[in-house]
């Protein structure tokens, strides 16, 4: 208090308000991604990836109030780059609750990028296993290194690598790329779904089958909503409010995010137009195409959402999009199935977006969103002539950091659980469905009222 | 304006944008309701049951407005402990608009939990004497025994009830209860669904008849739309945030409203997993389950939201789960039809939650929410020896009143409007579905194309 | 900072945040459009138009970067009035990117107005171009005579035309009538659907045909997100809150835009119901009916929401559901087939919103939300005996600009693009639907598992 003035009481309540407001935004991505992979599945497996995409939120709540924020924030108060957290388990002696409620809403997510890809084939026991295992410990050990001031590549430890660390603003790569790359990863261990890539016999078909989307209505719905959440995910990550630059670098990242969606969607539908039109000489314009370019735009966006110009953003959309459709060509080529394309709009746009913000990061931004503005995006750098490449190699750094430990760390663990017989169901009940197989039937009952019925009413 | 700096203005702006957030969330959970219920009936009465929704937020908005406001409120100047407010009506003389607007979604959100429960089966009319009778008087006289300054029970008055009153932070008891009780006593007058309990003749069926929902998918959606409004009904019951106290406190209430909700979630769907289990030998998944699970640890912690600790919060989940599991079997073998189990969501979890606060209150929380700190839950008051058990007795209390107070009050408006033979639709009308027989047609026409036109394209 | 307080920091980052709330669900209003208009048309056609909700928020984004927003408020520095901006394009030399963002969010609704309207025969191609040229231009050239300090209209301007200028607080002139104006226009160039009005040989229909709703469930869902979006739109369009007036003129908002939806619901039902039923001797109640008079009531008060008392907002919904009705059967009488009523909606209720304004603004309200509070609504200073009608005057003026401006520029381009034969599918592409012919099939698949597999499942 100054002058009968509550100057910290008020600065304090608007950056918790400023915190809840945004983590319930990341928190409603849940409903996005559970509308997106429910509409984007068949009809007979709606029930179990909905379910799944309600539990992770709930186990992640609970794995990573547990043990997953002390291992990621734990310890803080020291200076030393440590590869693990050791306190505030349970958060115990922790009180800031509005930053722990804004990253548990980042966890949810990170986890339940995974259902996508390997749904109508997956175990509803292995998924809970390891959505524990990542919002409890593999995601919780990426955000340290990243995001604490402890972290090994942080731009907030006390001497961040390259003097500027690594510039992953709100998580292109701490979130999505760790979600895609679990999915990757999951997705060739646990193979392609029935009849996708191979016949009967086992033997490749000429072209692969292609399940269709059960509800476009659900994807949409699933997008909007996601979009929406991204307001709260990207300007959020400002983590403070009351003061100037804080506002600025929030506001900066609404209209980024905004811009590189625009882009994506324009980007990737357009593209897959022409190709196709070319192809089988008719244009016509892929929905899914439009979404799934949002969606990468989005990602793509998020590490550099603070960091980057409108035009940047714009640049980072279009090649968004082209990313994700190259990306998702090659799964289909690999004979790696993915049920919703998560790891083209994940994987592959969360590293795009990690290594386009080292190079178009602005140095004016960057110092207004607290980075070490001394060493620029490439792009910058080279213009300047002076070619300083120290924030490209921590963005490269960072890139091989997340795809060496999430790789080390899941591969293993999805061929041990394969190998227990714990991660696919079995052949019956896939052809069946999860919703009767395992959920004690099916999702929707459109059946009307008896024709005897309503005649008798129209009499 | 002190020292150049307008210090107030500032204030009643973050305040006010606070409320205004919140009350827009809480709103949305009407779409949240919407959905769950929309679908959780029968293909046959979704656009009633969806008007339904609809219009009472209407009527609740008009009569909250005119009269609700003033019942609840008005003369709240006084220190008189006075059953009903006499002025507010019509917002005469009252100007803290940004207030009655959360108000309004709080009542908004009373009335809609009954329509579930009486769902398939009530007439239009019937519904919507009762929703303007709720949202108008009898929810009114409610809040303002537990919530105004001249409430008998209430913490904020200047004598409160045991030297404490009763802590009912955002409305277990008073929201939840009287609308879960009100869905109880209609669902007793109204009796079941033609053919659940009962065949044709009126004989009692060995085993209840279980009418599908039609739509998995809503209810899903509906449930995340509720938990994402749940982060505007707990922290905005704050009412404030621009100071240190309220924003701890409404930070704190996003994170157990989190823990209680992922518990809820996980501990409903096990203990239905284990029970089903053991009757049936296969271990299936129940996403009815986790939902309701889910929304039950949400209506249980919502008394305690800013009062216990998370840990305290998940034990709240836990048994909540446990207590929607236990008033759903017990509403079955007592022959009492819910369509969307509202009863055991919102009525059982609201006297759990307003039950559960009198034992985890925590007293160093209590102070920082602005209670009195003196008079801890009974859990800690035990613990440290003193046996006080004053919170314990205000929250019994409260109970008794919510009880005894909508008992008397909604059982003869029902049974009333029963014998006027304006509670419940014609049988057949029923049997045809309400949306049929009252408005105008079904809710769907998924047909497509015709064939020959699909050919004549294809050529 | 004043006396170590940075209060300008924390008013900025307090209202920059604001409008980055309320940006945000102004943008979720184009999941609750897609929504509406998805469920309001055939299931053959709901690819399509969930495709243009998507693409004219993306275009929109892209168009109004980069030219848009300068057209709209380029120069605003100089205090001349002039017909277009000629600076901030692509936000050059602009850095309140809060504001953009909040502007954005607006033009985007003011372009996906029209997509409803003309659904079901609207070419993709014709609709891009549209939308650009409507969020690009067409729109921008409206919100600068109105809303920027440089309009010829304008209350901000340094001399206001009639001493006051227009009141169109958050726009049912500048948003919702020019998108209602230019959907009324499409729908008259583009003529009605095949077989709505005329039959295969081109001669009337004695009775309309009505096509049906596809998806109910879908149509309620956007009218909950729409409303609660509208908190974004009114109360956000104090674009400030960090200071008392400003956020009591953002709390009223909330409140007057929540009677006129609730009084625009019942109104349009209640009335609908007795005409209805005074022709067919039956009461029924139509979901369609409540849904679009509450979005009636809303577009009516989102010009005076800030200025009108609730009681006055109440008035002005009620009278806005019979302004609904009584265009929609005008249309029908028309043969101007309108495929989700979004003229009625958006066009004849925006014109009532800005006359409405004339009528009931009170000068005390108006002094709050910055306007000239010398010449108040004509019905306040007829009761003072004064019979000011400047602000009438203004209103009006309003009318008559926007209808003359939006005619003069669209009417050409649509018959233009008609002539060229770009608006119009092919006949048999329209009767197969526009999913089929252009979007690569059916937007759902409801089809469940085998009855092969299911039985050998269950053996």
């Amino acid at each position: 208090t100054v002058g009968g003035i509550d100057a910290e009481g008020i600065t304090a309540g608007v950056d918790t308000f400023f915190l809840i407001f945004a983590g319930a935004l990341v928190f409603m991505m849940q409903a996005g991604f559970a509308m997106l992979c429910a509409g984007s599945v068949r009809q007979k497996n709606v029930k179990n990836i909905m379910l799944k995409n309600l539990l992770d939120a709930c186990g992640g709540a609970i794995g990573f109030y547990t043990v997953g924020f002390g291992f990621a924030y734990g310890g803080d108060d020291t200076t030393d780059k440590t590869f693990i957290g050791n306190s505030y388990f349970a958060l115990r002696d922790y009180t800031n609750y509005a930053g722990f409620f804004f990253q548990f809403a980042f966890a949810a997510t990170a986890a339940t990028i995974v259902a996508g890809t390997v749904a109508e084939r997956c175990k509803m026991s292995a998924y809970l296993c390891y959505s524990l295992f990542l919002t409890g410990f593999v995601y919780p050990v990426v955000v340290r290194s990243v995001w604490s001031s402890n972290g090994f590549l942080s731009a907030f430890s006390a001497d961040p690598f390259q003097g500027v660390g690594t510039v992953d603003f709100a998580g292109s790569g701490v979130v999505h790329m760790t979600g895609g790359l679990t999915a990757l990863i999951a997705a060739i261990v646990l193979g392609p779904r029935k009849g996708r890539f191979y016949d009967e016999d086992g033997n490749p078909l000429e072209t692969p089958a292609s399940f269709p989307a059960h509800s476009v209505a659900l994807q949409i719905l699933g997008t909007f909503i996601l979009w929406f959440g991204w307001y709260g995910f990207n300007p959020g990550s400002a983590l403070k409010i009351a003061n100037a630059d804080s506002a600025a670098t929030a506001a900066l990242c609404a209209v980024t995010t905004t811009m590189a969606a625009a882009a994506g969607c324009v980007s990737a539908m357009f593209t897959d137009s022409i190709i196709d039109g070319m192809a089988t000489g008719e244009t016509t314009y892929d929905l899914t195409m439009a979404m799934n370019g949002c969606l990468a735009g989005l990602v793509a966006v998020t590490a550099g959402t603070s960091v980057v110009t409108p035009w940047a953003a714009i640049i980072i959309g279009v090649v968004g999009g082209w990313v994700y459709i190259g990306m998702s060509k090659l799964l289909i080529k690999l004979k790696i199935d993915d049920a919703v394309d998560a790891i083209p709009v994940h994987f592959a746009n969360g590293f795009w977006g990690v290594l386009a913000t080292g190079l178009f990061a602005n140095g004016g931004l960057m110092a207004t969103a607290g980075y070490n503005s001394e060493h620029e995006g490439w792009f910058y750098e080279w213009g300047s002539g002076s070619g300083d490449g120290s924030l490209l190699i921590c963005q490269l750094a960072c890139l091989a950091w997340i795809i060496g430990w999430v790789t080390t760390i899941m591969t293993p663990f999805f061929i041990l659980l394969n190998m227990a017989g714990m991660f696919r169901v079995d052949p019956l009940e896939e052809e069946v469905g999860l919703d009767i197989s395992h959920h004690r039937g099916s999702a929707y009952d459109l059946s009307g009222p008896s024709k005897d019925h309503v005649d008798e009413l129209m009499e």
